[in-house]
């Protein structure tokens, strides 16, 4: 076998976060206050975010940010990740195509969701915030959070959506050894969430729900901000150093990727090995697909109608420029909880809609089959949100050795899945479903939204 | 921040493992055929060991083992691995000691145990052998050699300590994706398990016992060997990967380590990140402190008697010269279960013997406060077998401080503790305590055995 991983060194972690908004020839619509349905100014963002992730999140002029150093110090504690070429994986499949994927899952929480966290925490300790607060699914980003919130010395309440609590009880335990404050979501510690609970009493809470829950205490406390690990177009730019890694790593493979594929929950992972790859076929040159992976139970890209919605299920936040399933939709309890999200942000959006992503939907037990072999042959048992990206690698390779053509697929390993064991377990005895969105339960959704796009 | 990670190249992974023994000026006592109280000869271990391993257990004369291209090639999946300078928590610790760590925790399954999970199944596969057995304390050798096996095309049955089994279903689950055979120990399926819980029924096992039942399977299954994570010298001899890489890297940060520190178990990963480093000791040259750091509850190098014992409780294996807490000893049900192991391997203890090796035993508590801080400054949670080569970390580099001296530490985090959050969960609890082996106890447990040495 030849060079199976490609590493690069502390001194190769970006300097500079990419923003593709900079670089798109149509930008996203700008995101609205629900109230006047005007465009939002940036510092209608402040009481919620730190000024300088509020400015990100505005910016489409500057193409490069600049990383902190105390951010890239941090990065160094598990940056630069892998680029791993999938030998085992191809020799099962017996394909011509090239697999390689770059794994995030050695960060020491498990995911990508660091890249991020420890970018938001920084910031807000730069502008003298002590409290922040947070939502979390399967708590990847909550776990995230939690050790960043640690390092910057700010305190963090996390709203857990209350089946992954259950579910994964593992995450929770690492949010609180790393001294974060975790809250089954919805609680009654909340007016939206002693709302939900009133309207549905055994709900099992979506990010919506927690959403909403986190940024109404972040609005209720003194000198504290909201985060968010997904969805907003700063979290997707600092999910970034991905794919400008991957890019390097890709280069020193002596390839180029034809199809790049991301799991896709609010947009995090996808975006981050997506963009940098995309600016090359924006700016002209390269000819690559990026297709976004994404259950069958929550296809907001594959099915989601194109509209203004809220990012949260009590209304809470801005009207944001979305294909979306509604912002009220509860999505069915399949293990990837970190894709059980309503809509896809607003720049992935615009790429949908502009040509520039393609997306498909994968059930959920093709997801576990496509994880179990991916574990027998790579080593790694892959995260269930992760294992979507995986199960569209298989079909895109399988497709290339049906036409009998070499392509060079390149797939994001978010996380891995040590902590989601439980659904291994599930799988393995037979007792997980597939379930798909009904075309009632969709258009019911979508009644409710106000056409303004 | 300078540089945090030192990290080498696939082209670094060492070709050869290193046989401490052969550079051993007085070599460990031989292994005995319990029957004749004579040395064993290498041929007498074919029916339990693949001839290959055999050999290598023997191996008195070469220093270096040259590892197959086919180990090396699966060594790629997640080596070398990285060596860390633990800023963070010298910070924390306000000490003037260097802090390093070679971060073992990368490796896909979450531990160092596959550095010698492949060695020893693909030697296996090698000769034709188509089944294998082993034992499994916390699981964490037992998912190493559930890919392993997986790996080149073997069938596996594991015996995992029942404890562990309840305690961390997890790693049960992670053997079981992996395509592995788990087996609560003891069992009704063989003649051992079956005495052990008649005589104790509530009995919810040890290493002693698992290892009683995975060679009483290897035996009764044709074309089938036994084989063991820890304690035997061909383990150790696959481990020195580890220092053989920490060497070249403490040579990338300029520095030299003074004290070297591992948890003790079966002596695996103590073995593997202090030998390459005390052959130079041995050989002339460097002053340097090697140091095992085990369970109060467990303590058999700094309280054990140096004894030939079984390495199982019922007294299946070969006669080994160990210090020992006698082979039937049943340990306290800490969470490090990988060092709930009543003995050392031979090599150590003779190294211990000629006082090349030092030992402390550390409490569970402290290993909990250790492991917390060090998650909260370095981000990773360590795996609770790896937090007392922490705790002992600690408490030298608090020595340097009160010392005033600098000092530069080395040690092995040989696993992540995301599979143990459970372990955590009981400590942020304050449900967890305390256990130290009694006097009485220990001399209970010496007074059967016969001696020899």
């Amino acid at each position: 076998m030849s060079t199976k991983k490609f590493l690069l060194a502390e001194k190769d972690i970006p300097v500079a976060w990419y923003n593709i908004v900079a670089d798109m020839q149509t930008k996203p619509a700008p995101i609205l206050n629900p109230a006047t349905k005007e465009p939002l100014r940036e510092e209608e963002l402040y009481p919620l975010f730190a000024k300088a992730l509020a400015h990100q999140e505005m910016n489409q002029t500057d193409a490069w940010i600049d990383i902190p150093d105390e951010v890239r110090d941090l990065y160094k504690i598990w940056r630069p990740t892998p680029l791993v070429r999938a030998y085992g994986l191809e020799k099962a499949l017996d394909t011509p195509a090239h697999i390689y994927f770059k794994n995030e899952s050695v960060s020491p929480v498990g995911s990508h969701k660091l890249n991020s966290a420890i970018a938001q925490a920084y910031f807000c300790k730069e502008e003298g915030v002590t409290n922040i607060t947070t939502e979390t699914g399967a708590g990847q980003w909550g776990a995230a959070l939690s050790y960043a919130a640690k390092a910057f010395g700010l305190e963090l309440a996390v709203y857990m959506v209350k089946i992954s609590y259950h579910q994964k009880p593992y995450r929770r335990s690492i949010m609180q050894t790393f001294g974060a404050q975790v809250i089954a979501s919805p609680s009654m510690s909340t007016k939206a969430g002693r709302k939900t609970l009133t309207d549905h009493p055994n709900y099992q809470g979506s990010l919506g729900t927690a959403i909403s829950e986190a940024v109404e205490l972040a609005m209720q406390t003194p000198n504290c901000k909201y985060t968010l690990g997904s969805v907003l177009n700063h979290v997707m730019l600092h999910q970034t150093v991905i794919g400008l890694e991957a890019e390097k790593q890709m280069e020193m493979a002596g390839e180029y990727p034809d199809v790049i594929i991301g799991c896709f929950g609010g947009g995090s992972n996808f975006s981050g090995i997506a963009f940098p790859f995309l600016r090359h076929k924006i700016l002209g040159g390269k000819d690559i697909r990026v297709v976004a992976a994404e259950p069958a139970s929550c296809p907001k890209l594959t099915r989601g109608q194109y509209q203004y919605d809220f990012g949260d299920e009590a209304g809470y936040t801005p009207l944001i420029p979305m294909f979306t399933l509604g912002h009220s939709f509860a999505p069915a309890h399949i293990h990837a909880g970190g894709l059980r999200y309503h809509g896809a942000g607003a720049i992935v959006s615009q790429l949908r809609k502009d040509g520039l992503v393609e997306a498909v939907d994968i059930h959920q037990l093709d997801t576990f089959e496509a994880a179990t072999l991916f574990a027998q042959t790579e080593g790694i048992i892959p995260a269930p949100e992760s294992s979507h990206a995986i199960a569209a690698t298989i079909a895109e390779a399988n497709k290339a050795k049906a036409e009998g053509k070499q392509r060079t697929i390149l797939f994001n390993l978010s996380g891995h899945g040590l902590i989601d064991m439980a659904a291994y377990d599930q799988y393995l005895a037979g007792d997980l479903g597939n379930y798909e969105l009904t075309d009632e339960e969709l258009s019911g959704n979508l009644a409710g939204l106000e056409k303004i796009l």
